[in-house]
């Protein structure tokens, strides 16, 4: 069973909580893929660079000078830091981007209606993906040469125009197209019924217990895109899904059922 | 006979240069690799992020901030962009560092005496290669999945240091570790015996015109160490070095003897 291990930007950003996630998933045994964020740092290198970051919806609007950005810190700097942790804790990772051997294609995002169901937004270049994007055969033939594959969230149409993706949805697309299980790993320790209280894990997730919740408020936010890509990954084809604390020595976490 | 083509930050850095040279690679016949430099971006990303670049005889003093933003230029944003335009042209490329796959490890330079032969300098996160530092098996196994690894200058050392080494270095061990044939290739048409006269290109050129050329003064500044690298790759195993125009629709350019 190949395992797929997403880990957002707080963790990656946060020099000793991404040491203590590279040990353990270095030391995690089978086929595994892990697929990173890196949001935090973006934003810094913006503003240094003086542009303002804009987010609407929680995605960022990525015109030229944003991509470039995003480029250097996902593809660049946030990829090669993992890769080199993990090569010298002995587990062969390759990073790559999805131009790399055409390990994923995005299909740019046309402007889109906001859940005000009114405005419409370019977000520039913002790339969607699928299972259908991902080129399986070849991570699997990374995967049978032994080879940990390290992704970050940019990708390209095949036209060659790089895209901002959701790293969240890269994950959940690969995790379905090699059957895999999904992992979601972050600074929480789970789905949490009150959102203050880290011990409230709620242990296992349904549509409809997620829907109860999210009607009383206790499913909000970010967290309400990132199940959506979780249970439309168990839907189509992802062997389980977790969401679960970047601190891989701790048990738990929150397990999806449809 | 596989051919390692090096393009320096001058072409890397020019859109349509770089969409010249890029469209030529993409039609070479044969196993190919490419590494490429980024050194005139890299240093408007310190600039615009209020770093000074200092360079010490050609060479880039690299300390943790200036390592970043090598990694993010050189590994993200070149490398990327490079890739996706392959990819476009039908050019299975894969983007990678010397982390990626354990492809290249770098050692740290020690402090380094200077050409007075007094001055001594710490060049900081800076590394050095030969070919004993390639992962020739790697490259191989890439080449026959009919991949076009494409190299940017960052490394590693293995035990989770990232490393800014020199892009001729660099092909010219991947040329030696592989016995292939290598390219350098930049916005000169050759080694010039008139460096204001483009057309007065030395055809062929060997170590005694070289010394020749060089108390002269017609060979001087940042092609010694070129020569320096393309000699010693010669001497080491690469099946032949040319000095030539990025622009690969021109013949020539200057072919090494020994």
């Amino acid at each position: 069973m190949i395992s797929v291990y997403k880990v957002g930007g707080n963790v990656v950003d946060d020099p000793a909580a991404l040491d203590r996630f590279c040990r353990a998933f270095a030391a995690l045994e089978g086929p595994k893929v892990l697929v990173h964020g890196g949001g935090v740092r973006a934003s810094q290198v913006q503003k240094a660079l003086g542009q303002e970051p804009v987010k609407i919806e929680g995605r960022r609007v990525t015109d030229a000078a944003a991509l470039e950005v995003v480029t250097m810190v996902y593809a660049g700097w946030c990829n090669k830091d993992i890769v080199s942790r993990l090569q010298a804790l002995g587990c062969n990772a390759i990073g790559l981007a999805g131009c790399d051997g055409g390990v994923l294609t995005a299909k740019r995002r046309p402007p889109k209606t906001l859940s005000d169901g009114v405005t419409k937004v370019d977000f520039g270049f913002v790339g969607d993906v699928t299972a259908a994007s991902v080129n399986a055969p070849f991570l699997h033939s990374l995967l049978d040469g032994g080879l940990v594959p390290v992704l970050s969230a940019i990708n390209h149409d095949g036209a060659g125009q790089l895209l901002n993706t959701n790293a969240d949805t890269v994950a959940a697309a690969i995790a379905v197209a090699l059957g895999a299980k999904l992992f979601y790993c972050f600074e929480k320790n789970g789905v949490l019924c009150d959102r203050n209280d880290e011990s409230s894990v709620i242990p296992i997730l349904d549509p409809a217990l997620c829907r109860t919740l999210q009607a009383e408020g206790r499913i909000a936010e970010g967290m309400i895109p990132k199940l959506d890509n979780a249970f439309r990954a168990l839907r189509d084809g992802a062997a389980g899904v977790v969401i679960r604390s970047a601190d891989l020595s701790e048990t738990g976490g929150t397990e999806l059922k449809l």
